[in-house]
């Protein structure tokens, strides 16, 4: 039967869209990934897109759970492209050697597509390495305006869409609720 | 400044729509403000919606979180509709008393929607609820359809909407990533 087998598929998972909640469900997934006893990957391609919360969180999961920080700013704008097209390769090498080891059963990309949408990674380079991937490994990506080559190999796709968002009426964001 | 007092201001938020991830964000949230200390409650109104990925991983905060299960299975349908009514009410005595306890800096209220959904609870008793939250407590409710009552007094809604997902394609749903 296809399906019995089908299940053993690892899937590949995109939280996009422009509202709240891609990272936040990326970290839920992580968690009930290693409730399961399963090894968990996660590769953050904005610096400071997660911050103290989240890492002490993990910190009780560090059996479980491998972090990493790579990238840059949220605006990845800056004078020396050159430059920043070799960081964001350097992550990207992180989340290949991850997603190749064969040490883990998810792999997680935060804010993955934004390599693509400023021109660092080119999205048939994601594409290739994503379906390229070890069968049963689980990768979710994150990231808004999720190009449409990576969309349509997803199993998953979620689209978070900003239906009201307090940032309107003049409050911060605010600690242990989005950081 | 009035902003630097709104920064005090406990968050009403919701994840509604159709699509995957809604849960999965309200267990990244509980997660994230654990990682900050924070005293979390999660009552989940939808018996068996969250399972064992989830409570394996809550067991190292469970100092922390506190977590209960109220309620029926998905389709809250059965031929003793006072009897749903009643373990649905017990569901919601539990979160009013969470939400005044002042124990929690943070209430998670998972599938809260279903009550309002199958007229278990009314929507203008949901709305006084919360809206007579403790002014420094943070609400997330989670479930598809929230009326819109309830959407009106949120400073934060985000619409997970299913783009495409791999159940169409035959693939059943998958430990470690669902559930």
């Amino acid at each position: 039967m296809a399906n019995s087998k089908q299940t053993k598929k690892g899937l590949i998972i995109i939280y996009t869209g422009n509202g709240k909640g891609k990272t936040t469900a990326a970290l839920g997934q992580a968690l009930r990934a290693a409730g399961h006893g399963m090894q968990v990957c996660i590769i953050q391609f904005i610096k400071g897109a997660w911050r103290c919360g989240e890492l002490e969180a993990f910190k009780r999961f560090d059996d479980l759970i491998d972090f990493h920080v790579t990238g840059k700013g949220f605006t990845w704008k800056s004078e020396n492209l050159e430059e920043d097209k070799k960081i964001a390769r350097q992550g990207w090498q992180l989340a290949q050697a991850a997603i190749g080891s064969g040490q883990y059963q998810l792999v997680i990309l935060d804010e993955l597509t934004y390599l693509a949408k400023y021109g660092m990674i080119d999205t048939q380079e994601l594409v290739d390495v994503l379906t390229g991937k070890p069968e049963s490994l689980h990768v979710v990506v994150t990231g808004r305006s999720a190009p449409q080559g990576l969309l349509d190999i997803a199993d998953l796709v979620t689209e978070m869409k900003a239906v009201r968002h307090h940032y309107e009426s003049g409050t911060k964001a605010q600690k242990g609720i989005e950081f």
